[in-house]
């Protein structure tokens, strides 16, 4: 589902980044691609779109947030205060964000290094680095 | 203006706290409040509030977000990540977030323990304990 986010945002002529939030049971609560381009709004990446998408959550215990690409710091740190408990990352190649603080803080980390999504973001990077930059705050 | 937020918010019957961020020079670029209740947006905390309405920006080098209330993880993540550089807070009374953190990493943290603005929060949580608590994502 965090591969079709990706794609979609990619069509949309966004940044091809994608995320969903599942619940312990392995229900689908919510899920979202980044929309920086297609809304003009800079607060939503990939996982605070899926964090929005799953709606007011008395609790995110046992919670999973999968996404294409490792958490930057907003992210991680969506992931931290809320007690999410799980994320599963598509590639930290071309992004290395949070994680590793995230895991060090009891989080569960698992990193898949998928080469289609590394391929894609790679291609995404050269071909609108401004957009990147901006999308991860540097200048 | 922060506060002007935080007021507002309370009238709409939501979480009162608000936030302003403001460029280099003293411009305002962005101001907002928490709108979980207003919105049933989970996403949506006061510094991230501000910093959506501020529309997108190349680059926030300078920028001082000045909220009423420590920034949680997922605020301070957002500060991190986006280079802000500096953070002016009105009261970690009631909450302590993440600021000392955005310190040891180089952002300008000031806080002012504003009288009035703990007995806001410390009145808000006494009467919406359940509200409060699932905001900050505390089972």
């Amino acid at each position: 589902m965090a591969i079709e986010e990706a794609k979609t945002g990619r069509a949309e002529g966004g940044i091809p980044i994608g995320a969903a939030l599942f619940a312990a049971d392995g229900r689908l609560l919510g899920r979202g691609h980044n929309r920086r381009v297609q809304d003009n709004d800079a607060s939503m990446h990939a996982e605070t779109s899926a964090f929005r998408n799953a709606g007011r959550q008395r609790s995110y215990r046992g919670t999973t947030m999968v996404t294409t690409l490792s958490p930057c710091w907003y992210c991680s740190g969506l992931v931290r205060q809320f007690g999410i408990s799980n994320v599963l990352i598509g590639e930290a190649t071309t992004f290395h964000g949070g994680h590793d603080w995230l895991a060090e803080h009891g989080v569960g980390v698992t990193v898949v290094e998928d080469q289609e999504l590394v391929e894609l973001m790679t291609t995404f990077i050269s071909e609108r680095p401004e957009l990147w930059y901006e999308d991860i705050g540097q200048d």
